[in-house]
């Protein structure tokens, strides 16, 4: 197994299959079969039907169903032996499912599957031919297993954090006033590429009135001075993502412009410093909101962070109805966003959750000082 | 309305809809979104639970239900006017979809919904609270709406498919013996930004052994005199997608290589040469099959082509399955890939059907002699 933590994910699946009294457990999803297979199947996300089903068994080696076009790649990449495909169009991978979990005697199994993945359309199929099954949500099965990151894991997303973090800065410390969001923007991805990212994931850059837009597109349009310019950024390393966001003003900052920057600095620094081992995610998001409160800014988050790993959107949520406790070795972005006078404002950094609290891993100089573009 | 051809597709849709005795058509995927409202929302694709729906009926202004998150982005770009935005974690988008179809007097309705792109968790809850209502497959209705373009898409995809071909062709100009697979496929990357690309969407670049693999992941390794190179790739341009592959040899090519590379090319010319307004889809791909045969080369390809649009593969599928005809304005990638003596053979371009047969978007040469890396 090239990837020596992933008999640790396998024992881990079988572990919470028999907590949840499962008899299989189905990835479906792009992050779930890349998570426990070790395969990265790119098209997976850009063909919704060409599906990639990775069956897991407590006490039996999984099977790997994938599109033929994908076998090749899959064979180089995957821990997995047992690898079927099937020929796209004309055979099913539905079937495939099927024949695989009869093959078991699970005819009538309790199946873990995706549904928050899978489609109606697919699922239909499946529940049709396995009558008798017993077919069970499994997302909060990967959720779990997910959450608390190894060794290897933190390792590529400290690399990932620090190296979108220089690409965003550096974007900022070389454009100048005059330059359009996309010239900003696309340096930012060159950046990205340039400290090894294998794919940009997303890309939002706004200046102006569009720093007030949550993921705006970048355009034509110039940094005028006087602007707040916001980048919201995430690259692909190995399979895991990135996720930074950074502020700046164009030419200077007039006093409300540095005043709020400060106020959101600090609101962030200081949510950090709350995070500790047991505390609930809604203690978190508490604390920050009442935070806003204090320092007079309009707080209007649904969230103020989440988890980050294979997906973008992981445990730990940072939202006012989760409860669950943080734990060692999550690993989350805290990103406070604000709207004050007619501009946006946005940081977001990683933070590894550790017996003595968050450590910061975008190792960020956590400045209150508004950074100039000039 | 932004989009002068947006009041078209409207009507389009709703001719389906009486056509298919469709009383809603409900899109929910990240392109049919795109496609019916004018509003690209990049998070959709990266944040399942995310749902963005787009409500049409017959008779009646369509409504759209956002994420709170996306609004402003959203009332920027869209031309729908009754927009409902939902607080994520908090509110559920299904419920403001459900409570929308009352609103209409759906509960009985007949409602065309994408159940390819609907997970099953949220079709069940959406199934649950309208009880008496028919939910049916709208896929198909979206693909007929798409599979026919406008000029607008004939212009953005024309100009797209031209800029992907500059941006790996002038890559593969400057490459070198020696550079890594990241290199030529990062140099291709920031070509397609400098092209005009708002997003890389794929990327894949393989030398040696891994051009024998489909869509493999560019990688450290070197470039080898001897070695053929694959690489297919597309970028995003205004929602529209690009797609495109060339090969190449590096240094030099053997007359076994520069031979397989002109068979290749000149079945692409002859499959190009045989679309016409009226051909069946099956006949195009059996039609490239003979080829091969004739060549004595392998065929394995479970499909040679494929529309492209919003989507990356749309119809016009080539596939022996398809007895769709083909059509003025359908656009369409052709993509012979062949193995033969231990390398990959990749040439994709795209092509508009017209009155007089088709027309190469790429506008490549055409060349058969395999472009050399030196």
């Amino acid at each position: 197994m090239k990837n020596k933590f992933m008999e640790k994910r396998r024992r881990k699946f079988s572990e919470l299959m028999i907590k949840n009294k499962m008899d299989a457990l189905v990835a479906i999803s792009p992050e779930n079969v890349l998570y426990s297979t070790d395969a990265y199947i790119m098209t997976q996300k850009l063909i919704r039907d060409r599906l990639e089903i990775a069956l897991f068994l407590p006490n039996r080696e999984p099977i790997f169903i994938v599109c033929g076009i994908e076998e090749s790649l899959v064979r180089k990449e995957t821990w997995i032996e047992d690898i079927r495909s099937y020929i796209e169009f004309k055979e099913s991978p539905i079937q495939f499912l099927v024949n695989a979990l009869l093959e078991i005697g699970l005819e009538k199994g309790k199946i873990g599957i995706e549904t928050h993945c899978l489609s109606a359309y697919h699922y239909d199929k499946l529940i049709r031919n396995l009558p008798n099954a017993e077919f069970v949500d499994c997302r909060e099965v990967f959720k779990e297993a997910r959450m608390i990151k190894d060794a290897g894991e933190i390792q590529i997303l400290a690399k990932a954090a620090k190296a979108t973090r220089k690409a965003v800065e550096a974007a900022f410390l070389i454009a100048r006033p005059g330059d359009t969001e996309t010239d900003v923007a696309n340096q930012i991805k060159i950046n990205l590429m340039g400290q090894g990212a294998d794919e940009v994931s997303f890309a939002t850059l706004g200046t102006g009135e569009k720093s007030m837009i949550i993921n705006p597109t970048p355009s034509s349009i110039p940094l005028k001075p006087g602007d707040i310019v916001t980048a919201d950024y995430g690259g692909l390393f190995s399979g895991y993502l990135s996720d930074l966001a950074r502020s700046a003003a164009v030419s200077r900052a007039s006093s409300v412009q540095s005043d709020t920057y400060k106020k959101l600095a600090i609101i962030q620094k200081n949510v950090i410093e709350s995070i500790k081992v047991g505390t609930r995610c809604c203690d978190v998001f508490n604390k920050c909101k009442r935070l806003y409160e204090k320092e007079d800014l309009i707080f209007d988050m649904p969230h103020i962070g989440h988890g980050l790993g294979v997906g973008l959107h992981e445990e730990p949520e940072i939202n006012p109805l989760n409860k669950r406790t943080l734990q060692e070795n999550m690993i989350l972005n805290i990103e406070p966003f604000v709207i004050h006078n007619g501009s946006g404002y946005h940081i977001e950094d990683l933070v590894q959750v550790t017996a003595n609290g968050a450590k910061v891993l975008t190792e960020s100089s956590m400045s209150d000082k508004i950074p100039i573009i000039n």
